[in-house]
């Protein structure tokens, strides 16, 4: 049995909570899985690691069970849809159940704010956070470092502009916190209505021209769904004030690059050819995804 | 292939066919792989294990998963809600399907009572009862006893009392079975509508104040949807009536444990704090699940 | 990486591009693998293997997840209904994503026809199709013809009825193309509104009487759903014109086998007493349906 202080140390909440040496350490060794040749490790054989997705996305948990699978641990997925959660179990108990059962892991995404850290302290084995409300998505912001690391070759004394709804992202966040840790510039670009008023003081909000001169233009996806709410005019006019199109697109640096967490809203909030672009690093985020992710598995349970 | 008759006999329909020996043995083996330190064992090695949960059930579907995978086991996923079910097939036509792609075994849970004893006359697999109906459980039940036998080191003379809603319950009807057979004490509490007439023969109904009196008080879910059909007053009413309040929970023996098949309602069938009460077996009840799973699955085809 | 025409080799996007030589390549290797009698092997160790199923299956994922399991791949298990899909993201993006994460091979199922060889030529994994809109279904066919194979020790010759609606019938079309190259007749039988126009030149329309006589006769699922939009006038009067009912089966030559690709709606287009009968080869179909896509999956990606 790990104990407390141990088990906290190798779960990941957030990159806020995070040093610089600490992320390097993540980096560092996602660069080694990146560059391992065997596809599948038995480092993590015999362990158990479980997908608790109490909010759905294929993109985030494949990457993690590509992970798992590649470190040779065993995988129990579980996800909400197809659970007892409907039923009134509540995510504490459904964690509680898992870590009983004798998991070595879990990875853990969900929709409320919160509730992560309360549950942090409540088990006894290590947590990753795969998505937490809008408060952080600690791995899409490491993956999201790495890929500069290898197109840049050093993060510090980067500029990285953040461009769309700042408010209700978490991936903006985790990407805040671990960017100006290690010595990156952060700028936002978001409409009136969604800028996030607690983070003014650590990023300053520039105009989308301002936006585009820098060394990384990061889109976020837009909510569609926000339209419902009255909070965005139309996809059309989103697209034409603060969309990366290729007009926009363009008139970039040509060191400049492209990202985006995915998945993308073609033709919103980046434009169909810019996704497919020499300049966009989209896919590759994807790709790098799996060895940071490796990295982030083996520092809880290895 | 193996007879009719062996298929049978390494199946696991319910606790009322098995005898005392044949119960002792399966917890016996359970003892073995609760002690078991190597995580992954290969006893199953190229054996295909298929869980056929045409009910949803995260706790059981992962606890059954986690023994699989600890044996080594092949292991094929199945719910109704990702299947084809809605389009007509019927269950006995998927159950054969999978025997005819050649698994080995398969755990099944199902909403209708008596469709598994059918089923299991026309297929060539054994068949694990994972909850058919208002019928059997007989998984829960074996653990309840395992728990029980190492808290008391004996199950025989053990007094043991099933709070709630027996009459749907599988759970208290394989618990019966099982307890009767290791010659314990079983008696009921339920409110006038929820118990069953054709049980009175085996146990007696009691009121609460006396199902107190008891080395094992094992309370049920109540499922709160009856109160739409008018069978239940209201939660707060139920548990005024029935649920283990902490009040109450301070009025049991020093020795008496509380002991629930989960997931829990807090504040209606059991408080809150007495969930996580020193003398809640809740949480060693779904650790013990695992290595009793392994056992019932290795006595169907090792 | 593999050149875009070796991919394209080993992608199965449909019989109808492949040659006689090519099928009896797969049908080949299938009974190595139904004769091998190791149940899990290491031929596909490291490898990884997504089935991404944007329309529901139980019967053909498993078999194929069977499959890929017993030649010891990895599994990554995708279903749109347990994924983002609805939230916009859209089968390329989820197909490249994916790719991107290191998958070596993808097994799809999709609704819309001609989708499928559109990705085909922007991804850079083989595909193999598991059922395209009413296009293609390469791997029923071959595990058809399979079956057939060991039945009667020769297609070259065979007679194959297939009856019902041939219009929406993948199924009907993949084993067009491929018991026509390997030098079977075939001949449909279909209500008049079922019938489709662009096959008539490959293969004749008969009478339910003249299709019963025939080597094979294969029965195709009724779509009950086809009721509401008035194709289906009731699923008494379909059983009466066009389902294998126990008298007709009666008729059957003596030599002549019955296959369905399933799930069958018993008592509509085939009585409940024929799919169980002697003569029926449904079963049989199932259990080689597993070898054949061990051979389809092993030539993707060996």
């Amino acid at each position: 049995m790990m104990t407390a202080t141990r088990v906290k140390e190798r779960s990941l909440l957030g990159l806020r909570g995070l040093d610089a040496t600490e992320i390097s350490a993540i980096l560092d060794r996602a660069a080694y899985w990146d560059k391992h040749t065997e596809k599948v490790s038995s480092v993590l054989a015999s362990r158990f690691v479980s997908n608790m997705f109490f909010e759905n996305s294929t993109r985030t948990r494949f990457s993690f069970e590509m992970a798992e699978k590649r470190l040779g641990a065993q995988v129990l997925n579980f996800t909400a849809a197809a659970s007892s959660v409907e039923k009134g179990e509540s995510i504490y108990d459904t964690v509680r159940t898992l870590e009983s059962m004798g998991i070595d892991a879990g990875v853990i995404r969900l929709k409320p704010s919160g509730v992560l850290a309360q549950l942090s302290e409540k088990v006894s084995i290590p947590l990753i956070n795969a998505g937490d409300g809008n408060n952080e998505h600690p791995t899409q912001a490491l993956l999201d470092l790495y890929t500069m690391l290898k197109t840049f070759g050093e993060i510090k004394g980067l500029t990285v502009s953040i461009i769309g709804d700042i408010m209700h992202s978490r991936v903006a966040r985790s990407n805040l916190w671990g960017l100006t840790k290690m010595g990156a510039k952060v700028q936002f670009c978001a409409p009136e209505n969604m800028k996030a008023p607690e983070l003014m003081e650590h990023a300053p909000y520039v105009t989308i021209d301002e936006a585009l001169k820098a060394d990384v233009v990061m889109m976020l996806r837009v909510q569609l769904e926000r339209h419902a709410s009255g909070m965005l005019q139309s996809a059309e006019e989103y697209r034409r004030q603060f969309g990366l199109t290729e007009e926009r697109a363009a008139k970039l640096d040509s060191h400049t690059v492209i990202m985006h967490p995915a998945p993308v809203n073609r033709n919103v909030e980046i434009d169909d050819a810019v996704v497919e672009s020499a300049k966009s690093l989209i896919f590759p985020q994807m790709s790098n995804g799996v060895p940071v992710r490796m990295a982030v598995i083996e520092r809880a349970i290895r």
